[in-house]
């Protein structure tokens, strides 16, 4: 029993937790109504998880074969190994556990319009991985192996408005990937549907979508999910939802930027070609290779580690819920170590709001690159490099700092997952860029999430959160 | 030396060969001066082809740990296995051979205005699995392996147009995809490059865009990249060279539909829908095997095929070209069995031009699925299984077949691959489509191209060709 990380006491949650304690100083603008909601869904609902032995995992086996760890259905996901060689960064060469989950799941929100005011059903969801209880999942976020009832629960709720054709109108419909150093080649379809009216069951709220974002601001409240699907709606949706005035030079730069009224830093034909260019440039190679071959890992009976204790580990939990279809599991989880920095900086060129995307390698990324965050690092992780402008993010004066919440990653698959997010406003003086640096205006990264593999998980988060400024 | 298929004789191609032999009849159109220019430049040019065994490949040899046929440097390209299992389609299981080629090399080529007139720079290349021997390829055809020069060859004309930031003004730069049949995650960077004016080289030759066009009626002249290339180009490029009235009620409808002037059968959001969701349909599991353990397959001296016949073959062959940077080298080419048929329907909705694409899934395409020709096959070898529409197309009367060359694929990696590109206009009355297919104007593809990895390499040529067509 040595072995078990201090970190992870048995019980982590329990029903009767009250999520008002935490967010109460930055839930201004949120109503009452929804407020006792979710106080309410809180008390009904009871949750509890605990660290196992890996070999204590019911259903879950190191495979004879493979060595890897999978579900004896062959289903839900497979933690294996990867040995990759990049001449991308400053480390040539590793080894690492992955996610492997290669069916797509649907990640769906429902709207509808009450006065013309954008409204999104939103689902109070406990995850295991949550260091809270309950975060606010979109109305439906299910793999395909929960929608064809691999576990044999019960069906998805509102599941049909996603697939069947002609229940509403399609706004967004996309596949998005998800962490590309945890995940190999993970996507989701982020969807949008606009519908009439549609009831909410028991654990779902409709919630006008300026509420929504301020919900964002409010720490690991509103879920990876859906943030990402948020990124991908449609700008004008955030301009029509009203509720927040553009009450200073930066909301202001930020409409002009999402509206593309104004002009930007560079051609989105420029920017496009600039992307190319940055993947073409390097070479990463990833090999799949089988869990119990990882140089540099160890394996406890408790976990899957580094040898230095860095990065993350896999680990084993049970779990009961009594709210969800089925109440009692158990399933691996990764857990990073630490809480992470993922930053924009913005700068306002020529009247409007840019924000800095990095070209980014990561080794579960199906194309090996999207474009990531300013800063997207576990600053004590990274110690050996200081990565380009973290400095400049954490010695910001407060009053440029625009956003700074935690905020949790999905807790399906992470264990206690969660980062610092961060809007920072930078100087106009900031010197040239390093070339896989480039200044984004909002609009045109609207324009790229109609698609697929642009914009990472975290930046796709950001964005979201940036909604929340304007 | 009975092993070596009757097809393939020693010598395929030699000094001499006249190109005008064979393109006379549809050369209408095309100056004088560019029919003597590459006449001579075949003059100019000997090349020598000859099938070897595989073990007499100089450089190349199949690694004792991975059995796969690789070149001793590393670089170049890797013929190794792959075992396939997936939900889609009539085959639920195989293996095969495939090339891998990680590296992102450049499609280049430079264009110029004269007097407001598209020119392009193409070149004259030989390649050794040509079934003649030259071809135009784009001004730039460079893997990464030619450009940093491991076969220790000179440098690559025109190249610096193409990595230099500020040599020309950029309209095209875009990863696409090769065949996802016979190689695994290939993409290129698809670049056009306007330039003032560039000298052309002894084997490059500036061609106004119009020439081009009708020099893709030609039967194996215009190269794969050239088409992949053009197919990017935005559709105002083909409108401007103004050299084919519209004379016809298609070349109207398909100038509308280039245009984006007249209505769309399905909005661009709901094309995208429909994708998205014929990707998230199925599932396709690639595992990378070594080449020597695919089932069903043999290898002798000469080659490593199907014990029963179909498909295709890894062949030997040592090539001598007395124009190229490297005059003498032997190479693994993949060879396909049979000619295919590729082919678009179209059909004017509503005034405008409409091609009717499918959402296919091929093993080696990075996210599994693109979008393809309406037919995509060898006849002969789906006969167990004939696909959609192929009868329409073969049966299709001879005034509703508007475009109908034989044209060659990329012949750097695979020996004499050609297949019958079609263009065939269908009536009003076609019944509903199966749900994997899709009716979508050209604007609306012009639009899918500016990213990577909508449309597969066939669909891209198919495009090409139809801006023949107007």
């Amino acid at each position: 029993m040595s072995e078990l990380p201090a970190l992870s006491e048995g019980k982590l949650m329990t029903s009767g937790d009250d999520p008002m304690e935490w967010w109460e100083p930055a839930a201004g603008g949120v109503s009452p109504a929804f407020r006792s909601w979710l106080a309410e869904r809180s008390t009904m609902t009871s949750c509890e998880v605990e660290r196992i032995r890996l070999d204590e995992l019911r259903g879950w086996a190191f495979d004879e074969t493979t060595g890897n760890l999978a579900h004896e259905s062959g289903r839900f996901f497979v933690v294996e190994g990867v040995h990759v060689r990049t001449t991308y960064g400053a480390v040539a060469e590793w080894y690492q556990p992955i996610i492997n989950q290669p069916e797509i799941g649907i990640l769906g929100m429902l709207m509808k319009l009450v006065d013309g005011v954008p409204h999104c059903l939103l689902q109070a969801k406990v995850e295991p991985g949550n260091i809270n209880m309950m975060q606010l999942s979109p109305t439906v976020q299910a793999t395909r192996s929960n929608y064809t009832r691999v576990h044999g629960g019960g069906g998805t709720r509102y599941l049909e408005y996603f697939t069947r054709p002609g229940a509403g109108r399609v706004l967004v419909d996309v596949l998005q990937s998800e962490q590309g150093s945890w995940f190999l080649h993970k996507r989701n379809r982020n969807m949008v549907v606009l519908v009439d009216d549609v009831p909410p069951s028991d654990y779902h709220y409709w919630l006008p979508l300026h509420e929504v974002r301020r919900l964002l601001r409010i720490d690991v409240l509103v879920n990876m999910d859906t943030r990402s699907v948020l990124s991908c709606l449609p700008s004008t949706f955030f301009a029509g939802s009203g509720a927040v005035p553009a009450n200073s030079a930066m909301a202001a730069a930020l409409a002009r930027s999402a509206s593309g009224e104004g002009p930007s830093h560079r051609s989105t034909e420029a920017v496009l070609s600039w992307f190319t260019e940055a993947k073409s440039r390097h070479e990463l190679a990833v090999s799949r290779i089988s869990l119990r071959d990882l140089r540099g890992w160890r394996r406890t009976p408790y976990e899957i580690s580094r040898e230095d204790g860095r990065h993350f580990s896999i680990v084993g939990v049970t779990v009961r819920i009594n709210n969800r279809e089925v109440t009692e599991w158990s399933q691996p989880l990764l857990h990073p170590r630490q809480r992470g920095i993922i930053a924009f900086a913005l700068r306002i060129i020529n009247g409007v709001a840019h924000v800095l995307v990095h070209a980014r390698f990561q080794v579960g990324l199906l194309d090996a690159m999207e474009m990531g965050p300013t800063v997207q690092c576990t600053p004590s992780s990274d110690a050996e490099q200081r990565p380009p402008f973290l400095d400049l993010i954490l010695n910001a004066p407060s009053e440029r700092i625009l956003f700074d919440t935690v905020l949790a990653e999905e807790g399906g698959r992470f264990y206690r997952a969660e980062n610092r997010y961060m809007l920072v406003e930078v100087d106009d003086d900031l010197p040239v860029v390093p070339d896989t640096f480039c200044w984004v205006a909002v609009h045109q990264l609207a324009t790229l999430l109609r698609h697929g593999y642009y914009l990472n998980v975290e930046a796709r988060s950001l964005l979201a959160c940036l909604h929340s400024l304007w």
